[in-house]
């Protein structure tokens, strides 16, 4: 092993399980989950508990070593995975596991921030409460990364954001103090909300070591149903409708495009058509609730309302939760039917509500126009505005030309989103992939301002830099 | 009229209607709602748009002057009032009042700062939506001052407080420049979040001048309950059970005292007893849905189950809109009793749900020991664990001792709120009158980010100056 002073004092604090230097042993914290965008970091620090992070910044700012704080790395835009350089010390939460406290008559839950979302869900249910947030990755991902990315998922029109989810923070700062802003309050007006601004900037202010997470009453039932639509305007409509006829029981209604359902069969084929014919757009709604309603009525009640009104022209509806999970294996299977495809553009963007269907009109339009054999799979969670627009590349076109393509098609669909006042990056945060997109729009006044706030923090510049916005010089 | 420089130049630009330099045009902008902490300004400015705004401000900014940005100064902190040396600029925005656009299909609404609450409200309905903040100020407090100081009121169990209900911001920074963040996005994570920053900061950071507000459903039903219960561990107990029972359709859970029953009687002679006889505590709860569901059924299931658990002895039920205007009276009328019985301390704290229970001991305690004669009128908000723990001075004790006595007793109140881990401020804000209480409790790492944080926004220091943190000097 070669000498490296600042690691040898590191290794000294943090122990032998608490630093990893050789290439092998780092390779899993290298690689994100779609096993591209590659790094190489100077070393992999595990620290045990918040002391640790401490020592570890402490260190780091002594020596003027850039920290690159890590969670599940299951994040989509390169935000926690280190540089090529080899300079910049990944600081792994994932020893920090710990549920610290949980509180079920005041509905919260203290945890430390390497705690897998997976596992604070199961522990919130073991006390008839549940933490609302659903991902994708919540096998892996972790809290602390939730915080950083401001964490949307499937249940963002019921429960909100992470941001919506956490009532108090702790948070070790780039200079190596210890803000405790741990509150398990419910209403707290005073001073500057400082625990909002960590939540959604991807490590670049600090890093979250602890949180007070909110949490609902544990839902007891469920209705799932996955309903043939006729059209986006359709779609729309049917999302009005649900939002008012279910009250606030509707927990996820989710736009899926006729090749989404033929990805997901390609991919398991054990799924059949679900419905008797094929229709243009399918919605998978889910309704739920922790109290004696009668959640079959109720969804009865709005298809049938549907269906009068030409909105809904079939649906399949789950009457057991092993029917509810095949209807939701369709939404899973779609996405492993995708990445079979090889490279793919995967865009995260959003609009108003109502925009939707003009803006999924005039974006199909620009990209067909410039690209006429590629194929546009939007699919998305319609309660949030938020499409994932994905493009798959003419199938002759040669391996080599695929990026740039994409690229280029994704230029297109970002003018198109400029005109109707959307956001380029709805849940899955900026990071470096989205860095020169992001800055193209930011206003100087806005970027003035978000470079104030990285400055006070982070006067170094050694806190996830070059992450969200460009490092300094 | 006096010359002024400044205040000529201004009127110029605001016109006559825009802008009031008589003691006696000023006189309603120098109150608050109870009609104390008098200040004076040099001037009220009233511009009609965000360009005269932002032409105000960098007049401000010019020469000096410092801005006290005001809405429908309903406040409680003293943070919208000018101060007693005449040198600050109140700049009202009730002149603009402008729904700009509302898109019931988004769900969301975007409106000028200096629209009133209950207009706001009023136009959503007619959109059958709903605009669910609900305070007792909300025929006069404005959405800009909502938006300062992160309003929270009846709902805030179901809906969140006004940081859950905002989706965009328009304010006028205290350089004179624009920021435009006015997205009626849904989800977006493009970096720092600069608008909930705003939100809560009182005015200190800059000048609100619209936003996208954030709508539900319109609740067509709604059932009201006045129920009595034998003691706080059973008001918390009940709580769990209605949130759980009740799904997430529980839109109000207030806790009101037995004294405060009689002092809206006293106050009210029309209402009576609600209930045969009395309780030691009343707990007033409504739940509402905008779909086709059983309430009646639901509140009924809540009660038996609150009764056969003696969380609940008696209740009583509305079945009209009328009776339940009624039993909201009881919380209306109960605020007037107080204020006619004169000088008392008014407190807005909050605890953990679960704390509330040894809380409330533990403070009577400690607040009983020093002055046996006076009077605990506790009530409040059990869902956000906020407690308006209000004492009525000994009845016998001379006018003139009564400030320093019951300021002496909060004293002791917020020492007992510390070993809680509570908030001295859990919806009212900081403004000035919070100001020692806060400044003394806040870490030195904490008022560091936060002064950074102002001085960052405002680096002359001339916006709301002395409000939240002391002036610079």
């Amino acid at each position: 092993m070669e000498r490296d002073d600042f690691l040898d004092a590191l290794a000294e604090r943090l122990g032998e399980r608490g630093l990893l230097r050789e290439a092998d042993e780092m390779a899993r914290y290298v690689a994100d989950w779609a096993g591209d965008r590659l790094g190489m970091p100077r070393a992999v620090a595990r620290p045990a508990s918040t002391e640790e992070v401490v020592e570890t910044v402490r260190l780091c700012r002594e020596h003027g070593v850039a920290m690159v704080p890590q969670g599940g790395h299951s994040g989509l835009v390169g935000g926690a995975l280190p540089a090529a350089e080899g300079n910049e010390l990944i600081v792994s939460l994932e020893r920090m596991n710990r549920i610290r406290a949980i509180d079920p008559i005041n509905f919260t839950m203290t945890v430390d921030a390497g705690c897998i979302l997976e596992n604070v869900k199961q522990a919130a249910a073991e006390h008839e409460c549940e933490f609302p947030l659903a991902l994708g990755a919540q096998g892996s991902c972790q809290i602390g990364g939730n915080i950083a990315t401001n964490a949307g998922g499937l249940n963002v029109l019921r429960y909100g954001m992470m941001r919506q989810l956490v009532l108090g923070l702790e948070v070790v700062l780039p200079d190596g103090r210890l803000w405790n802003g741990l509150n398990a309050l419910h209403k707290d007006n005073r001073g500057y909300a400082l625990h909002q601004l960590f939540l959604g900037s991807e490590g670049t202010l600090g890093i979250v070591t602890g949180a007070v997470l909110k949490l609902s009453p544990r839902a007891n039932q469920a209705r799932t149903a996955l309903l043939g639509v006729p059209s986006l305007e359709a779609v729309i409509a049917l999302y009005g409708l649900a939002r008012r006829d279910c009250s606030d029981l509707l927990s996820a209604f989710e736009l899926i495009p006729r090749r989404c359902i033929e990805l997901a069969m390609e991919a398991t084929p054990a799924l059949s058509d679900p419905l008797d014919q094929p229709y243009p757009w399918y919605v998978l709604m889910e309704i739920s609730a922790s109290g004696p309603l009668d959640l079959t009525a109720l969804l009865e009640h709005l298809l049938e309302q549907g269906m009068a009104r030409e909105l809904v022209l079939d649906g399949a509806l789950a009457t057991s939760e092993a029917q509810s999970r095949q209807l939701w294996q369709f939404r899973e299977s779609m996405l492993e039917g995708q990445r079979r495809r090889g490279e793919h553009l995967r865009t995260d963007i959003s609009v108003p509500i109502s925009a939707i269907p003009a803006f999924f009109d005039a974006a199909s339009r620009s990209v067909m126009e410039a690209s006429p054999d590629c194929e546009i799979i939007a699919y998305g969670h319609i309660g949030d505005g938020n499409l994932h627009f994905n493009i798959l590349p003419p199938p002759a076109m040669p391996e080599a030309d695929k990026r740039e393509h994409l690229h280029a098609l994704e230029a297109r669909l970002f003018d198109v989103l400029d005109e109707f006042n959307g956001s380029i990056s709805a849940e899955h945060g900026i990071g470096r992939v989205k860095q020169p997109a992001y800055l193209a729009r930011l206003s100087p006044v806005e970027r003035e301002l978000a470079e104030g706030i990285k400055a006070l923090f982070d006067p170094d510049g050694l806190m996830n830099p070059g992450r969200i916005l460009p490092p300094r010089h």
